[in-house]
């Protein structure tokens, strides 16, 4: 039957059937359908009523505080979940977030001091969507069993241990299949108009954080920031390249005696833009800090708590009793995962390595040959032939980073991480030593060691197209096709389906990937541009057109192509700075190849080794500058600084009362000290 | 009148007449003096009573809660302070300080939960003398005027404001004239047999900790490690020595034939001893930073509660509200500290660094006119000239580096910082600076501009042994001679004087001047070892002579020349991780010009050019394999991360559970979840 609310997409109920909540303030008339959980399909309806109960059941009593909705078949595979008012509020408390107080600075969210903080009586307007849901899978994740017990309708010799997680362990035995955040349609679209469908130059941030979260909104920030802080090395890139471009114009049609000049004046550009790129890099990771932080402050994640982190799911080892917690969990030592780091990872990184500098040998090898047989034969075959080592290589790189990705994973499950954020950073810099050796071990080789920049500017210049074009097609055209052709006809929608088709249709598409593969690809960028620029000065301008795109074909992508993902608040993030340092040397040494600048030393007389000094002496003093460059520029702008030290302070100063109101000695009791 | 508790020196009453404490518990026998206020000549009766009123009463009526005792004549210039158990208590956990629970592992010491915590019922173990003596400081420095007030005795236009720091502003006005920890002559006289009187290796750290503090005792243990640390560099540099001093010896007594090959084996010496010393100086300053944290561990001051800091006390400024507390208090704008540094700091210390430069210049100039002067005519007056202008440049640069001291300390005080941890930084970074060209613009201009490796040579192991015991000299025999022959006669103390006596016999001593000047000490001592240690491998032996006295030296200098001084707990600290990094690239080039090194290359056909890209690759070599180093050793030793988080999450969950007992969802409730 066709309920009333039904049609209300925005913020609708799926009829009747929610939950009860247990205080009165909580009581509204619409409940926002905020997460769905996706049933096994053998699930039986005693087990989805016992965890309609659990979800239901206050926190003091061991539940999650939620309301969940059966669907319109109680005994259907899926559960949609809201969160009343006292549960979003507490949970904000929690985990550290800053709104907006009355007098319209931020502070840390008190939950005793609610009535204080703006719009705190209508949660759509206080807390984001994507904050709601996420708060929803926080309580979720926090369900813990507070004793031994069987969950009904599951195998009697199925039991829950005294505090297991409970939505973890119903995870690996079937019950829980799927839990998802749900798109707003209406919210959506208008996202998506103001985001990727116009030719806006500015993207809507703010909404984007509201419907995706901080960590998706950081990514297109920083994506933002970066291909607008691209402007200034592009502008230079595309005036070196015309001016040195009608001087070498001028040289060929005209007098041939001013040529040296005209390559000098090339050269001192390349320089310039050296010099420019290598010291660009450093401002603008630190400008980036001062704006990830303003951001932070801005989006309320600037005080997130820290908490002690929970085992994660992969995690294995004997029961034992955790030293710092006291509690009963899996243990697993430290000198056992340093010596599967040591003994196993550590090779297996050190073989795929090898393997890269096998495909680079092999391609030199096999370029050898093919240009061999060409000038025997000399046929239509072997011209074809002669792409075959470059096609072949492209491949060989392809595959051995797709094989590379999975097998870094499962080494890094393999060392058995306690902590996810732990699992996280291994994974990260496996991946990050491999991209890094992958992309740029054969330009370092033909920059260092051929010392050829010719071919270094053609490699660099057809990389950077390429890859480009490779990776918008395999991120959007495939995922596109796929979704319009293959998925779309069995998931055709109309006004008229009931909400919970479509809300089931949601859990149907694509997980979403994350957004690690794509830091890895701006890195993989700004080493291009940081490293090498100096020889292919056009870099920056490829990279902005790029980046263009990019922002909308992403946006895109996160719109309709995937689920929509859960995204925890996240504070600042790191910046690539090794890289830049690394920047330094490479740039240095590439001046230094310019066979313009040796031919100038040999007429100043100049030796070839004091050149050499000239350089070092310059690429010390060059990282010198950066160092100071870095500690002189703050990592955060004045007055966010004063705001974040005003939050810790009234937070502290709060906590302190609340604990032990005698520690604060600055009452305003009237006592007289004058007293003798 | 001899009072019955006068004889017992160690933990004395000086007689009845202590203030009474306000609550049961804290009432004891015993009261140990544990510091002794030093009023102005001039202060009235009343001020005094009233200053020990206002030290007497109770926290929250805005006292210090403190026992005071004026002295045997209740008119003299003196006022003896200690602590009650309750004061210290509550002050031990507003500190952060960790202290051992029943079941022997550190914990944040908690006043609700303080019944489980060893000895604390017993001040005089459950606190060191020096947390003992801190925390009454502590306490004093904490005062405030409750209401704008007039302090009896004092002129009638001299008010105290609301909110003002009392103990400050009394300094000010001159009431106040010293604030000093006193002595316990007995457990002094335990220490110093344990630590310098005897022949004994090693120090009693944690009794230097209980009883002058840990900041003091890392100072000590920083000495111990470093020297330590020395043997492996001393050895090595002693077998250089031998092995290359005996070839030489068999080179000049017999065949020649071997000398190309001996100097050889000296050479190859050398870039061993050039190769430790720079992964050397990294593994030790890794290992110190884990001997740091697991000291910290031990001593209890891991875990220490930051607080928002008050202004320091020469901070000056217009009265404005502080955007971070909210509360009125001078402020300072950022931008004209900014424009201080920029426009008076800066051309300053440049200016200085300037005058080292012409120092050096004129040295050069005037022993070139000496040598001059020598040549033409030869007299004993010349021979004795040769030596005037090392004579005066060693003047110069300590006249020069006295004077910067002092330069340094007013403008970091015309820099107006408000906090004290931001003035040190200032002053620390600019005598740093200015201490490093200071010593080492020489030996750099000797090794890379001159590159005469013999001079480096000579003028390293002069300077090793001149400022060593210049060093010696300055610090310890001159104040020793001085307190012997001009303070003690003024000081005679025996057995039988009053107690009160002695304690003002320690205010007459000395200020303790801080140990900045022997952490730089150590800064230069280190650069010399890892900078150019290469070119006399004697230096490490030189330095574990000097630091095996000046441990003994530095331990009877604050045992017996020196007031007391006030020691705040503290954590961990830093090292001299820059100076490492400097050292790669100084080694690097000492190695490539050693004439040696140069002749092989010759002869194996070797250019110039590539013997310089092969340093200048070892050099990035080694610095990459420095950093390596510093990722992998972790900073602190696996059991103390364990023990920290321990610490960490014990404090905030109990902190948790205090102020919302609703948000811990793991109560032991037994609620049936099993409900269907």
């Amino acid at each position: 039957t066709q309920t009333p609310g039904r049609l209300k997409l925005g913020a609708a109920t799926i009829g009747p059937g929610w939950t009860k909540v247990s205080c009165p303030c909580c009581v509204s008339e619409r409940v926002e359908p905020l997460v769905l959980v996706k049933l096994g399909e053998k699930v039986r309806p005693e087990t989805k009523r016992w965890l309609i109960r659990v979800i239901g059941t206050p926190q003091k009593e061991g539940g999650a505080a939620l309301l969940a909705h059966p669907g319109e078949d109680a005994s259907g595979d899926i559960i949609v979940l809201s969160a009343p008012r006292c549960t979003l509020l507490k949970a904000t408390e929690e985990l550290g977030l800053c709104k907006t107080y009355h007098n319209e600075e931020m502070e840390a969210f008190s939950y005793n001091d609610r009535d204080n903080f703006k719009n705190a009586d209508n949660m759509e307007v206080f807390l984001t969507l994507a904050e709601r849901q996420h708060i929803v899978k926080y309580e979720l994740d926090g369900l813990r069993a507070q004793r031994d017990l069987r969950v009904p309708g599951l195998a009697d010799n199925y039991t829950l241990q005294h505090r297991d997680n409970i939505w973890q362990k119903l995870g690996e035995a079937g019950v829980i299949v799927d839990t998802l955040p749900l798109h707003n349609p209406d919210q959506l679209k208008d996202l998506s108009e103001a985001w990727y469908s116009g030719n806006q130059l500015a993207q809507p941030l703010d909404s984007v954080n509201g419907y995706f979260g901080s960590s998706v909104a950081f990514y297109f920030s920083f994506l933002d920031f970066y291909t607008w802080s691209l402007l200034p090395p592009a502008i230079l890139g595309l005036s070196i390249t015309y001016f040195s471009g009608r001087c070498m114009n001028e040289s060929v049609s005209g007098s041939l005696v001013t040529s040296d000049e005209d390559s000098g004046l090339a050269v001192s550009g390349q320089m310039v833009q050296a010099v420019f790129s290598m010291l660009w890099s450093t401002v603008v990771m630190e400008l980036w800090k001062r704006r990830s932080s303003s951001l932070s402050y801005r989006w309320g994640t600037m005080h997130l708590a820290e908490r002690f982190a929970e085992p994660r799911p992969g995690f294995h080892g004997d029961l034992g009793v955790n030293p710092v917690t006291g509690r009963v969990e899996p243990l697993f030592s430290e000198w056992q995962r340093d010596l599967r780091m040591a003994l196993v990872s550590v090779p297996v990184v050190g073989l795929f390595l090898g393997l890269v500098i096998l495909g680079m040998l092999c391609f030199y090898w096999g370029e050898a040959q093919v240009q061999q047989l060409h000038r025997d034969w000399d046929s239509l075959l072997s011209q074809t032939l002669l792409y075959m080592p470059s096609v072949l290589h492209i491949a060989y790189t392809n595959v051995l980073g797709t094989v590379y990705r999975t097998v870094a994973r499962s080494l890094t499950e393999y060392e058995n991480h306690r902590e996810e954020s732990s699992f996280e950073n291994h994974l990260t810099a496996k991946v990050l030593v491999f991209t890094f050796f992958n992309c740029f071990a054969v330009l370092f080789h033909i920059a260092f060691y051929k010392q050829d920049v010719p071919l270094l500017r053609k490699r660099l210049a057809s990389l950077l197209i390429v890859t480009q074009l490779l990776n918008q097609v395999t991120e959007v055209v495939i995922p596109f096709l796929v979704d319009r052709f293959i998925s779309a006809p069995n998931r055709t929608e109309s006004e008229d389906d009931p909400q919970e088709d479509k809300f089931r249709n949601q859990s149907n598409l694509p997980v979403f990937p994350g957004l690690f593969a794509e830091y890895i690809e701006l890195l993989v960028q700004f080493g291009y541009l940081s490293l090498f620029s100096c020889v292919f000065p056009l870099t920056a301008v490829l990279l902005l057109l790029n980046n263009l795109t990019e922002i909308r074909t992403d946006a895109y992508k996160i719109c309709n192509l995937f689920r929509k993902p859960f995204s925890p608040p996240r504070g600042q993030h790191v910046a690539f700075e090794i890289l830049s340092f690394v920047s330094v040397v490479s740039n240095c040494w590439l001046l230094l190849l310019s066979p313009w600048l040796q031919k100038v030393c040999q007429e100043g007389g100049l030796s070839g080794t004091n050149l050499l000094l000239l350089a070092v002496l310059v690429e010390h003093v060059l990282i010198f500058v950066k160092v100071v460059l870095t500690v002189l520029i703050p990592d955060e702008p004045g007055w966010i600084r004063k705001k974040r030290e005003h939050i810790e302070f009234t937070s502290m100063q709060a906590l302190r009362e609340q604990v032990n109101p005698s520690t604060t000695r600055f009452t305003d009791t009237k006592i007289q000290l004058y007293l003798c």
